[in-house]
Formats: structure tokens, C-alpha cells, sequence
């Protein structure tokens, strides 16, 4: 049964995702109608340089006022793939005030805004989707809140961001420094001008903020996601990483606490043995792990950006929007039920991997490890290695709070015997 | 929002799976609940042996007539995990009239009566989910049917029966023959005692089958999926694969044709490179392959059996079907507008791995090489390895279709100077 008055998309943004929804929805036309049972029509396309020549798309169809375009109000779903929190928030909440629904790309807003742009939906009866906003192509959101929804997820464990897995991939398969390692990247087009959003893991922050909220029934925002960046990881790390039988990914980290009362999530380099799936996770894709009491260990692959890949995971959002429209009935909404608190990073527990520098002199693993035990610190291995009066002391613990490593690591420094704590890196994936 | 008034689940069946799904279902009611926006209650569960003790199950639920269950009139979903072709489909069927949505596990029933089952669910407004029967608690019919739904999929390629892929995996660490690692694959429970539905590919065509239903919008049946067991392959093959730098899965293969105006499924033992993301999948896990034209390669992997994974598939369903019970809508039903022709094996085109026993003497190999050229198989390597008046030559082609490789091996069994086949194997996953 096919509808023949079409279903009309606005599409706000027509750069590379952009661009790349307007081709498929032109030359998919068929195939896109029969699997929606109404065929869809681009009714307006949103861009601020308007004269600029986009092949494809009727220049009649192009407008440098947004705003008018949402507020048309025979416009059935709004596609919005701008980025950022401004003008992409105010035009999502007007296009819900004027009956649409919406399919976004925009993991900043969503993580920053995404409550109350999920109760602007409900208020209005209208969708709210974006698998685009997290791990482009990979289908995730919607594993996570359907396919699991009769499961309860424990953690969420991936590689979201394609930029800092590029650089880091080169690292470890070249030897090469951090610096050169972003050169490439840029050089390739995998790094953006101004790199910041990646490097220093606000993208991956965004996204563990959507996939926490998802994946425990909670609210969370970017504020309450412990970040650090990959731009300190050295060619010595990738050396040290090697000698563990490991490497070293960005990881955006989303856990349920033990006692189940709590949620951490957390972005930050990482060790993981070699033996890890993620470890073998090459380049530009992403992977995500899924930890679940019934399911067990899951894992996701694939392209995390692209124009391409993103716009097959908005066009997926747009036939499901595009099909509860036709039913009158509307997909999953926020499921904030759970509300369980978010802890600070002082209540992660994790382990940890410490190089210091000390003086070549007997006692002084003993000072060190006197310092560990006081914190509470377990230590699994140790290492030493020592020449001309200086030595090194590679310190591997056993699981322990972010807060007693915090102690511990501020106690060695004061320690006469300690030059210095060289690095920190946690190590994640056992 | 929540309604008072439960959803009625009628279970049909409580062995491994079904135990597992009413397990889940009492012990994670309230977030079931939150989660449809309406309680769920298990209405009834129907069984063989009544008298069996089922802990945490009111032994007023259980009853032998499961016909009688299904037409209570009551009932918003029932769940099959039976399995098997009847009493199966005639208790869908029945749920389907007398008003019931379905949630099933059933990979035979749906391979061979999909068609039937989806056009009597869409007869009365009904959904039928299934999840579960492909991949057990890997998220993939969703995927394939909603993710991408606005992209086209060129090919599934996967690992998806955990009994193969055990014994396989054990061949190839262990150097076992065949029977060896299956005695170890029973002993261990990850193969029943009559193996054959997953040895000779049964189980895997018709997840095949129904995965390529979906993937290219056509009906497939389990008629249409070639189909070759893992019996025969030996240690033998195992070590011929390493000198390639390959490994040996039972692969599940469903592609469309370079034309895209046809469709190809199969299932047999193959080749594939050891950097191939599928080769390190181990012991009983499965993973998926998906190739589209915007997303590109996707992989999703898990585990594809057991109790507590498979009903976690189930419950995702359930909570869907609920879900759309509560707002008067139907899920996606069957999409099988694109009707494409499903060809035959011949049809497939791949590259192949031949060892031949031969005459050591000269000549042989241009006698080979001609057969080949006359057939148009183009040959990519050789390898001739002699001893005492025998020889074995080992050729890898480049891509050719099935026929045309047959009609080689026909000729080549002709000729005097080839004592023998020792093996013919695909090459896939390049």
C-alpha cells in the first residue's frame, strides 16, 4: 500500500553530510518510498552560501532563511545537519512547534541539550532521532535502545572518535611522535584545521554523554563526562605500551557501578592488551563494546564519519521517522527512568600503569611501594631498570579508585627519591 | 506515562531460551515496564512436560495446550521458542487471528514460511519480530531492516552458527581433525548430539536465507541458499590455508549481483585471510559482515547462541511489540518489493583454492594450465610440490563463477596425468 502524497524533508545544512542525504534521497527516490510506503520529497534546502553550485538539488529549493523554511508547516521531517548548539537548537525547537519531527547529526547539542530537546519532542508528539550523532554508520542508538531494551547494559566501551584513532594508529605502527603523527592526519583530511574538538576529546565526550544517557536509562551531559586528551601520549607510551602486550586507543567509557546505585563515563588514552578487538580497530573506524547481563559481550564496527556513512545513518533515521508519521505514532522517546546519579572520576576504578623516574639507590622501591599501600594501591607488577645513578620504575596495579591512584601519585611526588612521575595512563579491556 | 493495565505474553516454549525470557521477564519487570510504558505479564506457558519443575514460574501459568493458549483471545503477545516447522506455524498463525503479535526464535520456520507468516501478521494488523533467529543476541535484523533502511546493501558475510565455528577454531589452533574437535565441541555442549542441522549448514542457510530477505528487500527461502557442510574439511586444508596466509570459517555469503539485478545466497566452508576482521572471531562466537553503498563495511559480533543471549534478542523484540501495541501501530513488515531473482550457484563468482594429486612428470602443468585457460579460469598461483614419481600442484584462481570452475574440475578429473581432487576450496573475504 503506497501513499501517493509525498512526505516533505527540509534539510538545514548542505555540506558534506548534507550534500550526501540530498544525493541518496534523489537517486534512492524508489527504493526510499517503497520502504517508507509513501514517497518523500526535499521541500527545501537551508545553506548560508547560497550561490554556491550543489549538483542536484533544484536552486529553487535553496534558502539562506532557515527559520522560515522549519515554520513552513507542511514540512513532515526536519533533517538537521549544521552542527553546534546555534541557530541548530532554536530551529530543532521551532521545527517541533510546527508539527515535524526531527533527525539530527548534532552530538554536541544532543549532549549538552538533549533533555530538553527530547521533552520539546514529546510535548509536540513528534520523533527525535539521531544515530548519526554517535559513531556515524554504526548502527548504535538504536541497538541500544531497542534491541536491548529488554537487557540491562553494565558498559559501553569504544572507539567513537576517528580522528584521535588515526593518529594514534600511526603512532603505534610507525613509532611516530604525536605531532607528526596529526601532520599526516591533517595532510590526509582525517584532522580538521583546528583539530581541538578531537584531540583534545570533546567529540568523544559528547558521544560517551549520549550513549551513557542511553545506555542507563539516565540523564547525562557533556559536563558530567571526565575528558582528557590523547595530545600527551608519547612515542614512550606506545614503547611501554608494546612491553605490556598493548596499545594505546581513546576510549570513551560508559560503566554502571557495581552495586548498580551509580554511572560513571569518561573519555581518556587508555592501554589495551593486543588481544582486545578494539586493539586490532585500525585507522579512522570506530568500534564499540556493549557489556550486558543477558547478552553478554557485543560489539559494533565501522566507518565513524564520512559524508557517506553519516548520511546512511540519517537516511535510516529519516525512514523510521518518515514511517511513524504515516502509523501517527511516534518511536522511542527519552528513557531517563532509571535517573541514577553520574559519580565523579575519583570513583572510577580502574588499573593503572605509572612510569617514574627515581634516584639508583637501594630502598627506594620500598619507599614506593610503602606509598602505594597507604593509598590502598594493590600493585601487580613492577619494573626496574637503572643507569648512571638515574633509574626508571614501571609500577602496573591491580584495580583501584582514580581517587587513591590520585593520592598515591601526589604522595610520590613529594617522595626526595622520586625525580618525577614521567606518566599515568590507565589500562582498560581485561 | 505509564498504563496499569499489563500486556498479556503468552510463552511457548521453556527450555533454554523460554526459561530465560520469563526469568528476565520477573526479575526485570519494573524496567520492562518503563521501558513499553505499560506492564507485562506472563499470561501462560505452554510446554510438553508439565510436570517438570520450572523455578520462579507459577505452575498455574504452565499448561500442555498450547493451541488453546494462543486463542485465549487475551493475549496481546505470544513468544515462540519452540522451534521446528510445526506445531510452530500453525501457533503463529493462530496468535495472528485471534489478535496477538509474535516474537519468535524460530530460524527453520521462517526461512521456509516467512513469506506466509509476514503476509498473515500484516492480514490482521500484527507484528512478527525476530531477532533472535539470526545471530542470537547480535543486534542484525534491526539493523539491516531499520538502520539502513535509506542505504543499499551489497553484501552479508558472516560467521553465523557458534557449533561450526567452535570445531573450525579448534581445528585451526590445535591441528585436530574434524571428528576430534567435534567429540570436543559435544562434550563441551556446543554441539547437540546429533549435529548435523549445524555440520552440513542447515542452521546457517536458513539464517541466510532470511538474512538475505531482508538485506535485498526479496523473498529467499531456504530452497534458494546453496548449501555445503564442514565435514569434509581436514587438517589438511587447515595447513593449505596457513601457507596462505587464510584460516577456515563456515561463512554465510549473501550478495547481490555486480548488476544489482539479482541476488545470490550460500553457505559453505571458505577461505578467508587472517587480516580479515572475521578470521579472529573465535570459539562460538558469531559476527556479521555488511557491505552498502553509503555506510560502507559495518561488523557486528556476539555471541550467537545460549539461553540468556538469545532471550535477550527475544525481550528487545518484546518490549518493541509492545511498544507499538500501545500506539495502535504495526513495525516494519515484510519488504519484498525489490523481488529480485535469487540465482543459482553457478552464478556465484569467487576465486578458488584447487589441490590436485599428479603425475610427476613434464607437462603436467601446461596440461593443467590449458584445462583451465579453455574454461576461462584464470589462474592467480601455482605451487608444484613432487616426491617419487607423485606430485601435488595447488592452484589459487583469480575471480571465476562456480560454473565455470566445475566444468574445470570436470575436465580435470579427465585427464590421465591427475590422479586426483584432493580439494577444491572458495577463497572469500578479499
Amino acid at each position: 500500500m503506497m501513499r501517493t502524497r509525498p512526505l516533505k524533508v527540509a534539510l538545514l545544512g548542505c555540506g558534506v553530510v548534507g550534500s550526501e542525504v540530498a544525493r541518496i534521497m534523489t537517486t534512492h527516490a524508489d527504493d526510499l518510498a517503497q520502504r517508507i510506503g509513501a514517497p518523500v520529497e526535499l521541500a527545501g534546502v537551508a545553506v548560508r552560501r547560497p550561490s554556491k553550485v550543489r549538483e542536484g538539488i533544484d536552486p529553487a529549493l535553496v534558502t539562506t532563511d532557515a527559520t522560515a523554511l522549519v515554520k513552513r508547516g507542511d514540512i513532515d521531517v526536519v533533517v538537521e545537519v549544521i552542527g553546534g548548539i546555534e541557530p541548530a537548537r532554536s530551529l530543532i525547537t521551532a521545527a517541533f512547534e510546527h508539527g515535524a519531527s526531527v533527525v539530527s547529526a548534532n552530538k554536541a547539542l544532543l549532549a549538552q541539550d538533549g533533555a530538553a530537546l527530547h521533552a520539546a519532542a514529546e510535548e509536540h508528539g513528534r520523533d527525535l532521532y539521531y544515530e548519526a550523532a554517535v559513531a556515524g554508520a554504526i548502527p548504535l542508538i538504536r541497538p541500544l535502545r531497542e534491541s536491548l531494551a529488554g537487557d540491562k547494559v553494565n558498559r559501553v566501551l569504544g572507539i567513537v572518535n576517528g580522528t584521535t584513532n588515526f593518529i594514534l594508529d600511526k603512532m603505534d605502527s610507525t613509532g611516530a611522535g604525536y605531532q607528526e603523527a596529526l601532520d599526516e592526519a591533517t595532510a590526509l583530511g582525517y584532522a580538521e584545521a583546528d583539530p581541538t574538538a578531537d584531540v583534545e576529546g570533546f567529540d568523544a565526550a559528547a558521544k560517551a554523554a549520549i550513549l551513557a544517557g542511553i545506555a542507563f536509562h539516565t540523564r547525562a551531559r557533556l559536563d558530567d563526562v571526565y575528558r582528557e586528551g590523547m595530545t600527551e601520549v608519547t612515542a614512550a607510551d606506545f614503547r611501554s605500551a608494546k612491553e605490556m602486550g598493548c596499545t594505546i586507543k581513546l576510549l570513551a567509557i560508559c560503566e554502571r557501578s557495581k552495586d548498580g546505585a551509580s554511572v560513571t563515563a569518561r573519555v581518556h588514552p587508555a592501554m589495551i592488551p593486543l588481544t582486545h578487538p578494539l586493539a586490532s580497530v585500525r585507522g579512522a573506524y570506530n568500534a564499540v563494546f556493549v557489556e550486558s547481563d543477558a547478552a553478554g559481550q557485543l560489539m559494533f564496527y565501522g566507518p565513524g564519519a564520512g559524508g557517506a556513512p553519516t548520511a546512511s545513518a540519517v537516511l535510516g533515521d529519516l525512514v523510521a521517522v518518515c514511517r511513524n508519521r504515516l502509523n501517527g505514532a511516534t518511536g522511542p522517546g527519552e528513557s531517563a527512568y532509571a535517573a541514577l546519579p553520574v559519580s565523579p572520576m575519583g570513583e572510577v576504578v580502574t588499573r593503572y600503569h605509572i612510569s617514574l623516574d627515581v634516584a639508583d639507590k637501594p630502598g627506594v622501591l620500598a619507599q614506593v611501594a610503602t606509598v602505594f599501600a597507604e593509598h590502598g594501591v594493590s600493585i601487580d607488577t613492577v619494573r626496574q631498570q637503572g643507569k648512571d645513578g638515574e633509574a626508571s620504575l614501571v609500577v602496573v596495579t591491580h584495580r583501584a579508585s582514580d581517587a587513591s591512584l590520585s593520592g598515591t601519585v601526589e604522595a610520590l611526588r613529594k617522595l626526595d627519591t622520586v625525580r618525577g612521575v614521567a606518566s599515568i595512563m590507565r589500562v582498560e579491556g581485561e
